[in-house]
């Protein structure tokens, strides 16, 4: 059976593990005091060349949406997102469970634009009665989105001259920012991410790791007492060690980025490949996760013999479904898809 | 100065003061447990035909929101609302506050449809990930909408059916209930509503009163430990006789039947004062709520003698206002409006 | 039957009554944007002598402690208050239904001490783990305490002191305000009050008034946004007339004072009816509240000629109860309910 | 240096590096739906003894403890616990964030009386204003406690018989369930606690795993969409697989049990050391935490060569310190230990 389904099939890249081998019996403090977190730390530093920064290491991608929205936010604050991001759609109501509204500006293909950010912040400040309403407090976004698709260098600093404008800041959410980074089409750099946003965080469980995320605040900006909030979100991490040591192995000899690059070129020949056989795409992915559209008789002959995951139906018949590669993605798997593509058509 | 800006510019109705004044001195219980309270309980559900309603005061219209929604949802649950909801837009995240997601689905004039909460309910339920997603666990509408339009009474029980496939309860905000009710272009009389809602309100503040809501749970469905919930939102009154004399002077020989309909007669003549003098509505309100287009010359020269309030801007020169009656209105002031009207034309 | 059950029994004061008739047909603004609001605000400051207090007008008591302290604890902190604390025990969770936790401190005789509120705060600082734990945010306490009991000038001047020294607000709930300024073993002003206190609240419920708490911030530390907060946490009034009119009144010609000094003139009547007839007291209360102890003979040949309420058992054979006397306390009431302790007596 | 300061010191036992690395590149889908979290919990279920038991994995303790507690109340009630447990003192608030009390008890060395948890129900359910305050919804206590100390069968068994008596349920938090089992003093086996509890906890982070802890719901009484509430917690981890490995290593062979025997072991060899050389211990500890009480000499004398962490001052010289003692402990540093406080005597 092969496997496209998402980014997180597999355990770790074999260093990360190789280096939890190593360091096992070293006893380290609890709570992300010990060195190899503080190791970690300056290695991202370095590779976002943003020196005030400050890192505080997470387990997953949801919480850490939750403790950085409602760390940031003031209590009568709400989080403006696209209407599809992951924080309104896919974290079952973790943002409004610590009390915060999420107001919503419309997606393209997963995009928000600048212009309706500055529409929405616009609207309120102009609402005489905007005192009965939630304040808009900072902007989410994802990037890679929820979609697969890109900022631009230009569009991001858009978004964020509207955030400044009205002195609430960007939080970008990079679950997936290795492939981002890695993508054939994009012009930002970690660096340009580390001085354009307020807060961003750096994914390891969807690129290598077996769980984590590295959150970067970047202008010593960390809330006060953010290790207390972290405890209150129960996300505090008593053996610490598990993630510095694995961000300090992404994060040793330009790691992060290689396997990132690996997934990106996997990718690309599936698309390349999906593509020669007449394929339709949904919609035109620079990244790791790929959005194909198969008729329901494609589906079921391929059901059995490799996984995908199920986005929105496009018709009555047909489908959009999406398959991810990743890290650890190998070629012939590649190969073999497209032997079954080619075998379905028969 | 003419004031026409809402529906609680005055106080209270006579009536309502003078038993205010008659009972002052009787020693009653607190909390609602007073005779007031029970009277006025009795009463209101014989005016709803059913006698297996449940009913509980509270004070305001968001605070009334934001117990019921909360104390009826599951902790995983979110409630449905049209975009311009009350509950969505100006209760500063009230909803949220208690831990809440508003899922929203599209609003035609204030109005929610049928369709849209059944597309919204089966995309959900159809969702292979909707356990990474907020539950739809209510639907919420108000009744005359924020827009001043009502639902017809088919309209209406095409919603509750869709609740009912889907196991939800269905809400009404009534917090202009009664001008609804008396609204000349409606089918939906206070009995429909008790016996296709789950539960409503019926407005006070809005509708005669110096404040209060009647939360009327119809079917023994009030959730258990109501009254704890209450007080755990901060909204128990010590003195619950003050909202028991309201209620049972509004529903004591239909007074809170006939004001309403006075504000409606008001509102009627309004709307055909502006009719004839050629002004463009922006939508067309069968209730106490009239929202007429004026450009910003005719705003200017009526500025300094009656007062409005602004909605939404047309165009650059145009802007939807609304002028609302109430119990209270004198039928002279329509009559100098009308005469305002005529000067500013000269 | 004689009630002395509670101080809420009656409406409102006369007067109260008798400016809501005159004023009912003056339009006002909505959300306490109104000249009565600004009018009370202006008589409180002056009763403050506090020209830079802002002040905000709520519902009701719990109502108050939860929007004050959730307004002003950081989302890491708790509020600290005696174990007996109303906001600890008599408000079903509505402190930490905002997410924050009643940090107690030991209660005697319903009043924290300076040196357990030290030692708290201490012992937090100096804990190693303290970053684990709920931060002390601010200190909270009755005057009156629900037992009646009032602090000295210097107690709570000690108490205000170690909060300035770990720099965290005083926040006194004075629900029953009224009646410990009146009473006759105070050395506290009102001034006083809002000279040593961060923020305070005046009871109207309890003290005059059909409703009402009048929030006084005495360093123009009035939380931002704190109107939206009051909208979120549901307690915005509309009609907030209905607020400014009652406190106006009470704070016209020292009348809030002038009643509260009615209800301990027949707090100390009773309460020397009580003694001179041989009765014991659970303890020596100065303001309206008297808790006395009954046997279940005596509570027996009571029940159905007085209501009073019931506090904690003594033994198996005697129970505390409480009698409250208020600003609507009639002297005759009192000389009944002493003939009735003659004639149980016999 | 030695360390004895937790025991959370090293990282996981070797054979769950080993299996992680084994299955390091089988694909598993994610969020604990693969065969290793099957596994791992048809396991639990067997060393149980309970084929009904429902099984959820998590990270960490004070999660774990959120969650649990968040998803079986009801909003209107708290839980109850000691005045010293974890969810009252450590977790930074972690219930309250979720809304609800803590609702204390007595501590006595850590743990509660069933006599005092009557006592609070009782108290509770007799007072009749109980309206106006938190429900206790539910019994929380650790096992071994917050101070090593352990529960006999017999008393679980009281604390279960109130808590049947009033129909709440009983969660015992066993983050170090190891070392309580393994305990040379103890009469309770994992079976007893899986009929005793209705909800408890088999604690992975400090006995042996990376990080995990697995919930187990003894009595098909999982709260429903329980996954959902873990999602909307920030707690549901992509790659559960990393759960589900190392509980099915910890599960095979009585891997669990006999680690945790080792550390029992190292304890008993610890604390035989410190009694022959004449120190003194806070109280009688039959698990892997002793408190020993050093006087600042003796601290000051230990400090550059062991860790150990501090817990509360004795007096003004003395003070109570806690060394750990963990399934990685090795015999040679006890040995070491001891060594070194032969030589401070000198």
């Amino acid at each position: 059976m092969l496997a496209f389904e998402c980014d997180y099939l597999e355990g770790a890249h074999e260093k990360i593990l190789q280096r939890l081998v190593e360091t096992n019996y070293e006893k380290a403090p609890g709570y992300s005091a010990d060195k190899y977190c503080e190791s970690a730390k300056e290695k991202i530093k370095q590779a976002c060349n943003c020196p005030d920064a400050e890192i505080y290491f997470l387990v997953g991608g949801t919480q850490t949406n939750a403790i950085v929205i409602d760390s940031i936010l003031q209590k009568y604050e709400g989080v403006i997102a696209a209407t599809t991001g992951h924080v309104n759609v896919h974290e079952a109501g973790a943002i409004e469970h610590t009390g915060h509204k999420v107001l919503t500006v419309p997606s393209y293909q997963g995009k928000m634009q600048a212009e309706d950010v500055r529409s929405l912040l616009q609207g309120f400040w102009n609402d005489a009665s905007h005192d009965h309403m939630v304040f808009p407090g900072m902007v989410y976004l994802s990037h890679p989105t929820e979609y697969g698709t890109l900022y631009g260098k230009q569009e991001l600093k858009e978004i964020a001259d509207v955030c400044r404008e009205y002195k609430i800041p960007l939080f970008l959410d990079g679950a997936r920012l290795g492939y981002g980074l890695m993508s054939k089409n994009t012009d930002l750099t970690l660096e340009d991410i580390a001085k354009i946003c307020d807060v961003f965080y750096i994914g390891g469980t969807k690129v290598g790791a077996l769980c984590g995320e590295a959150v970067v605040f970047t202008g010593q900006n960390m809330p006060k007492h953010f290790m207390t909030m972290v405890k209150q979100h129960g996300a505090m991490l008593a053996k610490g060690r598990l993630l510095g040591i694995q961000f300090d192995t992404l994060f040793t000899d330009n790691l992060y980025f290689e396997i990132a690059e690996h997934a990106i070129n996997m990718a690309e020949k599936l698309k390349e490949g999906f593509r020669q056989r007449g394929y339709s795409f949904y919609l035109d992915s620079p990244t790791n996760q790929q959005f194909i559209i198969l008729s329901k008789e494609e589906i079921a002959k391929l059901a059995d013999k490799v996984t995908f995951d199920f986005w929105d139906p496009v018709d009555d018949n047909r489908q959009v479904v999406r398959f991810a590669t990743s890290w650890a993605t190998k070629e012939e798997d590649i190969d073999a898809l497209m032997t079954l593509l080619d075998e379905i058509k028969r």
